[in-house]
């Protein structure tokens, strides 16, 4: 194992975060002094003192193993992955702690006093889940904005990831670069998104910062303000779902906004491999691609079931708890937006839908686990993974009848082979295996030490809304509740359950595996 | 596609259900004989009447297709397969309906008086499931003897499949039985019993004979009275679970009789190929077999959890819902029993396990889907399927950080292909998937035409208990309760689920398969 490179890196994370944590410092401080409430001088302080601790610590680190071998295995980028979030999220949290022991009386309490509900805020941010410890009488929007500035922009970072950004700001890691990448994308490594890496990671986030700016302004000109805008704008386009509104998106009424809203969920959605072969002009390719007609389908079929089971039931926002008659206007607003909320795994809300009728709870659950596209920044198990699996089973089938038939199972003009079909399947099982034990982890951890509040429905929906990143669940971790009531224990399980879901298990697992540790 | 053939068959299906028909309907007239109470026409007149039906129509469609080619293909193999249960359920259901008809008078109401309530009940027999319908008011302990050990005996017949008793005992099949038998046998063919079809499964029959003589003798030397003997041997055997006890196994308080079935529901849960090879004296075979190791290991485990979860808390016995206080022996009594019955299958009860602390019911949920050994009479995935999906999965696992290694996965000293990996694991995914879609169509069916009492426990498990042949689930359909109150709509679905998950779902699916009706 190449310690002294692996150190390097994470010194290099350590800068790099600082440096954004530079920038979101600024950027809050001029939000404070434009607004008319007093500035907050304790979450500055608290931003500064992270980033000179950060800095230090991580300046030390790449200067003392600066000149290490470039050339990186690939347990050395598996192990270099998986460290970067559990690390990256214990940075990114500080800021909270700080915050909270400078602002906070004697005597007063706020959740982010305990280092656990900082660590499990920032987990929920870099990995795109948007699970929060906020609400109930510790509002959201008490947060100073610098602070909901940084809990949007860790969503925004993690995005495509942190280390993605990485491959292509930084020239250091040379051919590791393609291992760490292959890591990285999300899903089954997307179609021509393998040759050079930096070429095709510049371009990606060229489209990503484009998506920001158009979604921004679209967002200023619908009627938000700047501040607004942007931290909504960088947990759209993540798929993650911090809003600094306690009432989520349903603190705004307009139509506008929340169609803008969906349009960017559904394009977050979206395999970004095919923004490259859109700026590429390559237009037939992305017409033809088996997994945008898939997901496009299952979004049209999902909203549908949902809106029409909606029809006929009243509809309680979660702006303040108002009950709207049951309206098809107000059926089709709700409906689509949680679906796509919940489809893409933003999870943003409008709605409590831990209230609406079973047909629609199921197909939001359903959508949990199918998630978005591979290589988008959504969560879930992915599309491809869903239909090559689908694929695969039907094939079993009629395999029974007609064994000596061997046709070859298509995705667009490839071939599906064996491992393919192989890895996706047993990727499935795996992670569903992996929420029911996490769901009953949860359910037996709040039984024996909780308060007795946790029922099934909560702790199955909390295990899949954590390790497939979507956020909000339903029962007591539904669209107005959140996280902060469940004991240490969980909430340690379900920070763990974001990391896996986010690296797909493999770059987590591995770490507790003795034989990944054994010399090659 | 063969049609003379598979009617012919169907014929001779209807002449030997008739047969035990008969063979029951006397030892019913003996049993009732010699009961104190009066014996009951109504009954042996509806197995009479069936009977005279059956043979009429099974002898004239066996007569008339007498014959036909006796070579068949795959195609007709499976569809034999899935008509024969449907087609069986519908004969064994006959005599509940008519004896409903005769014995209730005007105003009066029976469960049997719906014919899909006695199509649900033949069909639970026949697949050895072993939900019922009956319980609350209209008492199990109520029918007469001859009905009751009617629907023992169903179970019996169903334990080794009718299909298998065909390849035994039916010479006609000539090459066809080959495949009839590769479809029956439950899981993955076991390892031994592919050569020799016809000696084998006499084999087979013998060993299932002498274990229901074995378990007759000592149920009644343990106290029971000959006809519970016969009853509750009758669905140990199968792992099936029908009672002619209200209380189930709940009735008898004796722990002598609670072991012995203990020990006769393990022995059904095994591998029927290695009491074949036990009978051709090959020890070492046996003992080095995996599944039979993991399915130990697995009971092992349940037990203790459960056991362990249980020392704390009161329990709910079945038999007049006395409370017993908490105590280790107690714990272990039911906490055993209970494991043992929900691991194999069979589904008896002792205690209201619907009362149990979560854990528990995790575990027995956990059992119900892995089920019995493959070869055995259990139902669900099948021990082997799920050994082989975890070492897919690790395996995928060390795929990612070590890529280039490639070791082969055993099973005991042979090797798994890519075939039987894809199939295990393609298969569990399926058969989830049925159980969640089961499970959803319940709750969804109960909810817009039910009485309201269908909560998602209850939904869930009826599906995966139906699916995998248990019996019991939880909630209403829980060991004290029964499936009579569920809507016509949801016994149709769950009827249909016994038989997918019995014949493995695949000789029932692909009769809704376009495809396989095509001419090949």
């Amino acid at each position: 194992m190449n310690w002294r490179f692996v150190i390097n890196q994470l010194g290099l994370l350590s800068l790099l975060l600082s440096g954004a944590m530079i920038l979101v410092g600024v950027a809050g401080w001029l939000f404070e002094w434009r607004s008319p409430d007093p500035i907050d001088n304790d979450a500055l302080l608290a931003l500064a003192a992270t980033i000179c601790g950060t800095v230090l610590v991580g300046g030390l680190l790449w200067l003392r193993t600066r000149g290490s071998a470039k050339h990186i295995g690939r347990r050395e980028a598996l192990l270099l992955v998986g460290v970067s979030w559990l690390f990256g999220a214990a940075v990114a949290g500080t800021p909270y702690l700080l915050w909270a022991y400078w602002h906070t009386g004697p005597g007063e309490h706020h959740p982010f006093l305990d280092p656990v509900n900082c660590y499990f805020e920032a987990m929920s941010g870099l990995t795109t889940t948007g699970a929060t410890i906020l609400g109930d009488d510790y509002s959201i929007e008490a947060l100073p904005q610098s602070l909901l500035l940084w809990r949007a922009f860790t969503q925004w970072l993690g995005g495509l990831g942190i280390v993605v950004l990485f491959v292509a700001v930084l020239p250091t890691l040379g051919v590791g670069g393609k291992r760490l990448f292959r890591v990285e994308a999300p899903g089954p490594a997307p179609e021509g998104l393998r040759p050079h890496i930096r070429e095709t990671a510049t371009t990606l986030w060229l489209i990503y910062l484009i998506l920001t700016g158009v979604e921004v302004i679209a967002l200023k000109i619908a009627g938000m303000s700047w501040f607004d805008s942007f931290c909504h704008t960088f947990t759209t386009l993540s798929t993650a779902g911090f809003s600094p509104k306690d009432a989520s998106l349903g603190h705004y009424a307009s139509p506008a906004i929340h169609t803008i809203v969906i349009i960017f969920m559904v394009l977050a959605g979206v395999n970004f491999g095919l923004y490259y072969q859109l700026s590429r002009k390559r237009f037939r390719k992305v017409l033809q691609d088996t997994e945008l007609r898939v997901y496009l389908g299952l979004l049209l079929v999902g909203t549908a079931i949902v809106t029409l089971s909606l029809i006929n039931s009243p509809i309680t926002l979660t702006k303040d708890l108002t009950v709207v008659e049951p309206s098809v206007a107000s059926a089709i607003h709700h409906g689509v937006f949680t679906t796509v909320s919940i489809q893409t795994t933003t999870g943003y809300s409008t709605a409590d839908f831990n209230l609406w009728p079973f047909a629609a709870q199921a197909v939001l659950v359903m959508a949990m686990l199918v998630g978005g596209s591979a290589g988008s920044t959504a969560g879930g198990i992915k599309i491809i993974r869903v239909w090559i699996a689908l694929k695969v089973i039907l094939a079993e089938i009629e395999h029974v009848f007609r064994p000596h038939v061997v046709r070859p199972l298509r995705l667009g003009n490839s071939v599906i082979d064996d491992e393919m079909k192989l890895g996706s399947i047993a990727y499935i099982l795996g992670i569903l295996i992996l929420a029911v034990v996490g769901g009953w982890s949860v359910m037996m951890i709040e039984q024996w030490y909780g308060s007795g509040t946790c029922d099934f429905k909560t702790a199955a929906t909390s295990s899949i809304a954590c390790l497939f990143n979507v956020g909000p669940g339903l029962g007591h971790v539904g669209a107005i509740e959140n996280y902060e009531w469940l004991t240490t224990g969980s909430k340690v399980l379900l920070t763990l359950l974001m990391a896996l879901g986010r690296l797909e298990v493999f770059a987590i697992i591995v770490l507790v595996m003795p034989r990944f540790w054994r010399a090659d």
